[in-house]
């Protein structure tokens, strides 16, 4: 069997977790999130993000939790701007659309969206009531192609929301690998400064499953339980959330996690870059896009997985490598060694 | 007050309709569609189009002949191709989102979507079941931008539907005036054959309102009346659709009627070709889009209404000029005097 | 041909109605509700309830009106509360479900709503968040069974519905006759006081079709014009609704058609009384349900259509005899002489 | 801290669960239901029905299984009839009705449907196209009042809507402890049989959460891993539900979980009996509905937590006592002693 590096979910879940769930286990608590450990685990973002207003939901997956969010802020006539690459827009089957919201894709270079970006759908967008009305601002961070948004860049981002009365809302499925990069000047606290909403991915980090939503404006916070029965996301064991991200917490046992995988990421990146290959995108996170030879992707198929991203020329493929926080040393110099030899 | 050149929907409808309308009105009919004059411009269409398997249902308008078609054809991870200036992408306030479908937008050159168009987007979205299921292919005749399909672009467009099980539906809004322009090679049997479905458009060819979905496609056949009803687009009143359609379909007044609006746009069109001008685009329908340096705008615009359409450079722009049913010679020639003196 | 007393859209229009249209048919005007003859129908009806500040937007027919009414005014997890008998119920193919809301249907003894009604439905949904949220009252006057509301009912309703923040919207497809019926005492503006919106049935009082929504809530009305568009219900020629509503309103001729409606049926309903026959419910406006017995129905369904509406033992079932602003004296004494010779 | 008997979710998994998700955690496995565990539990289910070509997907929670089956079965104007009491029908925050589909609540004495309460409603939706068309039927098993279906009642139902070309579906978050229960005459192979499509639930018996949706009627079964995509419920990590099956279904756990809870159950029924108490239903499952005095309600509340479910009379209510497959025989005991001293 080959060792994967097609995704960041091969694995189970950091070990902590499960021995938290076996202790806590016969414990009776109450369903649906109103268990301690749900509360606590919401308390701890609050403290995180420095936000005592802020409200918490925990649910399955990055999927559900964009449907959700988005669908609970939009009235049946707003629209959602998006990159092009963004998850919603191209690998979610539909799932804003089937909520009833129009999203607009958005070309881009770095899977990034910028002011610009956005004023140029505004200025679309004035035919009014015969178009839909840009309302809701989807960023992911990091991006579906690695990148991460600088301090600026999502300052700016905000300000224009904010001057427009566009709702920003930030996909963090992966916000703990942007968060530990290197290159990263982002700290939790901006999340709650920038964003409208934003939420932290617990699958693709170490968890089970789980994305902790966090809604900062204090006006899209009402009712939004009732969205979540509704789309089926409101788990009767909310406590296996619960667990979850309270072990992720303490400790910051959640940047270490996404730490290692960046770390792995980069020893990956500096061997590509070793043998003097280029990358799609550049990257400091646990994703990373670089540009080989057909024949030098056969010869690491061999004995690794991972997925041809996009075909760059007649002989060549930027391919994607995924680290996780499982991803061992041990692996890692395996990998190394196979692409010295390339 | 000015004379309109902004659409073809400014005055009512032609007086026959009036007439018929006056002459009918006492004559007690069944509701919802099942009177006899809906009934006979049925059959006068499945005529026109020698098809008798072919069903008919009147509707009030474009926007929901397109979001009651559409929805109907399809299941819920089912998602349709048009091009970026299509009415249903751009103008009609995310109506297909709204029943649930992500609609792809194709830039195109002339408004017109060709099978290279379609094989993109298939090649795009192949990650079963992670992205939609492009399944509808929506083209309108004549386009947003006046131009036409000839009979080859049509029957390529449903071949490769055809062999990729794709429907085909096209919006017929101006479907009168693309029949009836003089490059036009296709005649109303071709739509039958080639299309799973289209619609004929009144409002804008003479009725006060009203459109004629037509299904040729048997397998979409089977309760539509449900979705017709369920959208709030069966009139009690269905006689008031059932008269004017049958009134515009004897003697074929509906391309007369189509054709007066063309030839007067030709005449306008010449003019502006006499004074050196260029178009956005080739057309030979109701609607003509001259570029014009911004002061020849303004002194038009004195006399008469029309839009600006698009920004060409910082001291030019096209404007659209389009004319109807409605449109008489002494206005035409009022017109093209002013024209002529810019 | 037999003389159907099935329903009260039968005929065309008020022959004053073709008159206008004819008359005004070629003034050139703004589309999509922007014409002067909507415009000058609204500022009508606002005069009419005397609330300047209410907003009126016309569509073409009830089920639009009620679908697009009822999904602008709520948020997702949110319900309406219906009589069993309320149109949106049972009639409509399930339009308001299909805009995602669950519909309570409740069971009443004549078609009409209480306070007592309301608040059962409150206390059966108090589980939050696993539960919808009733939010918005539908009430249709006159009834589907052709009752009508009485101020002390109408003022009672809106008082329960305001100290719940509840939504109460009126469904007029038959208002007229509600307002002319010889037990009404309510006037036109009650409505604005009473409900958050009504609308103004034109399709079964004398128009050709249209249904005129007045939004008399203000926090209800920003942005209504988006769902109209995205629900394809804005008409690019909206002065066929404008010129109609215009005509009927001028004068009172909608209240006179109606008032003729009523008289008509009150003389039906009298040779059934004279009879001795009962009534499935007790009305004043222009439907009745007179219970016949098997052959009498027979006999009465040579010359005359009608539906059987309800079964009341194997012998005897109810029908509806419904008139309307076409209903002439001649047609009525016809179908008196057929009772009288029951 | 009180005991709680308020629902069968208090507590974690089955220690075997945690064990085995221990011991697999390193594995590198496909995401999105692509897994070993996630095919061997559906292969393992397909044995257990004796139906090689059921499909099988598991999902995270009851309503998500509900919405998605439904939603995907449907045509956008069918309907689904249920129980009054059916899940869906009263505590899912709508969430059919969110995805456009009417649901028609029956009255029943017991939760369960009959042909008869069908044959009804069907008899009243006659009027195409302006009524829904009832399509699927929503059954529970054991139902949400704790009582389960004969063979017989199962067979007659099923051949009913196989002579309607209606849908059967059923609702099996307590399927196990229906099966086991000591009147059951129900087997594995039954629910293929006569069903369309049920689902196994996991998170009732003894799973962290999981729910095996089981679709039998293969006309059913294409495309019905977009739907799982588009409503947010494929998790990444499918290995979390794999796994749980796997470890229920090996050695029939999945049913030893659940004749430990109608065990006790029915030793603290037997303790009601004894003091004379009647009940609201008879049920022989995990859920009873013993009926006491507010004062006895007062006494059983000092110690332990349970729902007041329904006001019987003034002075008395029925409660809901409800056990799991995490029920000791110590603390069935406590209660039972708590019982006697009533």
């Amino acid at each position: 069997m080959k060792i994967s590096f097609k995704n960041d979910y091969s694995e189970g879940c950091h070990p902590s977790i499960l021995e938290a769930l076996t202790q806590l286990n016969f414990e009776q608590q109450s369903g649906y999130g109103l268990d301690d450990y749900s509360k606590n685990a919401a308390q701890l973002i609050r403290n995180k993000i420095n936000d005592q207003k802020a409200e918490v939901h925990l649910v399955s997956g990055g999927t559900q939790a964009n449907l959700i969010v988005i669908s609970a802020f939009l009235r049946p006539y707003e629209s959602v701007i998006a990159a092009e690459t963004g998850h919603i827009f191209t690998n979610e089957t539909g799932a804003i659309e089937a909520t009833g919201h129009k999203v607009h894709g958005i070309p881009t270079e770095n899977g990034k969206l910028t002011p610009e970006h956005l004023q140029q759908v505004l200025d679309l967008h004035t035919n009014i009531p015969h178009q839909v009305k840009p309302k809701l601002v989807y960023i992911s961070n990091s991006t579906e192609v690695g990148t991460i948004y600088s301090k600026q860049e999502l300052a700016d981002l905000s300000a224009f929301c904010k001057s427009y009365q566009l709702y920003l809302f930030m996909d963090g499925a992966r916000l703990g690998h942007a968060l530990t990069a290197e290159t990263n000047d982002l700290v939790m606290e901006d999340l709650s400064k920038y964003c409208d909403a934003f939420y932290l991915g617990g699958t693709k980090n170490g968890a089970l499953l789980g994305e902790a939503i966090v809604i900062c404006n204090e006006d899209l916070q009402p009712d939004f339980g009732f969205h979540l029965k509704q789309k089926g996301a409101l788990l009767a064991k909310g406590r296996l959330l619960g667990i979850q991200f309270q072990e992720l917490l303490i400790d910051d046992l959640y940047f270490d996690l996404a730490r290692n995988a960046n770390e792995k990421a980069m020893k990956i990146k500096k061997a590509f870059e070793d043998k003097g290959c280029t990358f799609l995108t550049e990257t400091f996170t646990n994703q990373i896009f670089p540009i080989l030879s057909q024949k030098q992707i056969e010869k690491l198929a061999d004995k690794f997985d991972f997925y041809v991203w996009k075909k760059i020329d007649e002989k060549h493929s930027a391919i994607r490598i995924i680290t996780s926080w499982a991803t061992t040393q041990e692996i890692t110099e395996l990998f190394v060694n196979e692409i010295n030899q390339l």
